[in-house]
């Protein structure tokens, strides 16, 4: 049986468990490959740290990155350092030695994957990253391949555990957002650093790769709207709850109507409970996908974690090695569209908006002439009262473009009657 | 550019959306495979039916089938017409011509794929049948590619739309079988004779598939233990609400705690409400894969229709064009566990089990006893009156023998103290 060439790029948490994998599994991979997975080398920072939990030979490990991904007996290079150098460099190089590569860096494809896609094919060898979006959730091949027949309009997801379970526990708990991040970071769902995944950036990166994939045009990150979760309140959650509606942080990415351009946003968003989105809990992920023939479909699973992050980056493995022993090269990029990305201010989508107002004749008519005024359309108002003159006004829009809505709060903040505007946030989930 | 050659077989409610789609989507399937989809033929029936709605030119319709799969200049051949034979020989004989093939056809898959599968291997030419179960939902390839590094224990899934659909109107409305039944052939949702899916065949046939890929053994539709949902009555769904559980009609494929056989059955089931296969309504399908390393995925939409199912062979047709166009071919049966099914008496499970019985003391401890003897244990009892001397036990069990659970059934009927069984219904949807 012929072997097949594996290096190692990191030995965290993920590449161990690849590691682990490529050892326990040894015997079934190479049946289903057709020739046995040889680990011939891991690059890591330091090589003075204890590894023998990994139960891997020490003569494997090595410093020298460079070294181990142009060797000229590497077949497939693994790259699980994260983060944009070195490891563009060292992928560059492996393809340009004739080594395919399997990466789970979400950041580098987010970034950069025009230069990957183009070396990859310049070079004839494959370039597959299923782990970099949704963990272990089959995501980038279903969309690459099984939907490659039909035409997918949205895709809409929650990409990012940490933020789910800091938003699902003051949802559950009624913890304001500090309270729960801390409890996340308590629980290890939540770095001590949070910033990539409360402010987005993490999402984005995934945004990006999704929106490429689904729509046949190169998106990267930084033409991703980004809103974070650090502002949604107690009072948004409740506010939510009041309409049968949860919050989640949504990664959304859609045609546009005249299907000429895409639009790509990650943000705190309302949905209705009984989105088949708003039940995925703690840091769990889950993506909807909506399509012209194959209607609406989900994937879900653990989104995050060494060894469903290693399930994907072994399944993109197989597949590489098996196209190594055939000749063959997987599906490319394939961003023929080339639609470019509009801002999001085009973006049409729905806003819920809850308002202290005072209490008296007239404020209903000054507000919905606000909404007036920029061509918004309400689709319900609900009134609560406070106290003797003061009142809570929610008001849920239809469809109307994001800068529309946008000028519609802020001319609500200047309206005399309005003490506060209490909350402000996107309604997703249904057809537009 | 050039061009990749398509017959199909069958024009009915799937054939002609595929027709369609190949029609819509032409420019962007060339894009995507970098060659253009041609069809060079539709074999049908009967060639006097009006056509017109299906847009194709009225040459392309024949009767000669063989003539059609046999003609030098096809490259893939799309089988939709289902059954075992014609289509079987029709599709042999495909690819000794050196077609590739397409199929939907879930009966001919699950009785026969070994034949055809090595046909496929001796002419070098690609088979593909994801559209065969869960209809537009991505379920083949992500278990036969995502997941191939990993390490499959269960596949749990609803895949008849047409019994979850008459389950769910049944939950939802009290409606007993037979009323839940006329409302959903009413809809369309029922076949005028619904004996394949209310029997189960055609989720046994689905089931066998998923469990050949899953575990890398050879399962046919005969393998499968099959029982259907005539049998649910509305005291079981209501049995189910009070321990706030759903009855639903599930695949089940499993592997045997040795890893040396595998188990695969379709019959009604109760699914804790937070289960998440117990949301899905109507015709919706779903399947919930637990695996070692990825743990629990989930994988959701629609199971059947002309338009998903024409989805899902499309994205099949694009892979195998691409394939041609390279020489490559994708990775074909890989049955090298050949893993025997073992019976249903072995499989482990749990029963919920409600008896009408005398209420006086001493029954409780007889009932305990008929457990005893089989070696089950009881995880919950819960007793409610129903007059001034007749009670209802409602009993769950611990995990045991299908043979243990169904020999201690029929000691309880024995029983001069039990009445009647009310409900005997497996229990489904959590760790062993």
């Amino acid at each position: 049986m012929s072997t097949v060439r594996v290096a190692l790029l990191g030995c965290g948490n993920v590449g161990s468990e690849v590691a682990r994998l490529l050892t326990d599994h040894a015997d079934d991979l190479a049946a289903r490959i057709g020739a046995r997975l040889e680990l011939i080398g891991v690059a890591v920072r330091r090589i003075g740290r204890d590894r023998s939990a990994s139960g891997l030979d020490p003569l494997l490990f090595t410093t020298d990155a460079v070294g181990l991904v142009t060797r000229p007996d590497v077949d497939v290079v693994v790259e699980l350092i994260g983060g944009i150098e070195p490891a563009r460099s060292l992928v560059l190089s492996a393809m340009e030695s004739g080594a395919s590569v399997v990466s789970a860096n979400k950041a580098l494809l987010a970034e950069d994957s025009a230069t990957l896609h183009a070396a990859a094919e310049k070079h004839g060898v494959d370039l597959y990253y299923e782990a970099a979006v949704g963990g272990a959730i089959p995501l980038l091949r279903p969309l690459r391949e099984s939907l490659s027949g039909d035409r997918i309009r949205r895709v809409l997801g929650i990409v990012n555990g940490t933020t789910n379970f800091v938003l699902d526990k003051m949802d559950g708990s009624g913890a304001g957002f500090a309270e729960a991040l801390e409890d996340a970071q308590a629980l290890g769902f939540a770095e001590a650093d949070p910033t990539a995944d409360i402010e987005g950036f993490d999402a984005a990166a995934k945004a990006a790769i999704l929106a490429s994939i689904a729509f046949h045009s190169p998106v990267v990150a930084a033409d991703v709207h980004r809103e974070g979760i650090a502002d949604v309140t107690s009072a948004d959650i409740a506010s939510a709850r009041d309409m049968d509606a949860v919050v989640k942080f949504v990664a959304i990415c859609e045609l546009s109507e005249d299907e000429g351009s895409v639009g790509v946003r990650v943000h705190p968003a309302m949905l209705p409970r009984s989105h088949p989105l708003a039940s995925v809990r703690g840091a769990y992920n889950a993506v909807f996908v909506e399509s012209d023939a194959a209607g609406r479909l989900m994937f879900y699973g653990p989104g995050a974690g060494g060894a469903p992050t290693a399930s994907a980056v072994l399944g993109d493995l197989v597949t590489v090695a098996r196209n190594r022993l055939t000749g063959a090269v997987g599906p490319g990029a394939s961003w023929y569209a080339d639609r470019p990305v509009h801002p999001m201010g085009q973006t049409r989508t729905r806003y819920h908006i809850s308002l202290d107002v005072d209490d008296r004749p007239g404020v209903l008519a000054a507000v919905a002439a606000v909404f007036a005024a920029h061509g918004v359309s309400i689709e319900t108002v609900r009134q609560r009262m406070h106290g003797p003159d003061d009142a809570e006004l929610v008001i849920v829009t239809h469809h109307s473009t994001d800068e529309a809505l946008t000028a519609t709060v802020a001319g609500l903040r200047e309206l005399a009657a309005v003490r506060d505007v209490l909350s402000v946030m996107r309604v997703e989930g249904d057809q537009p």
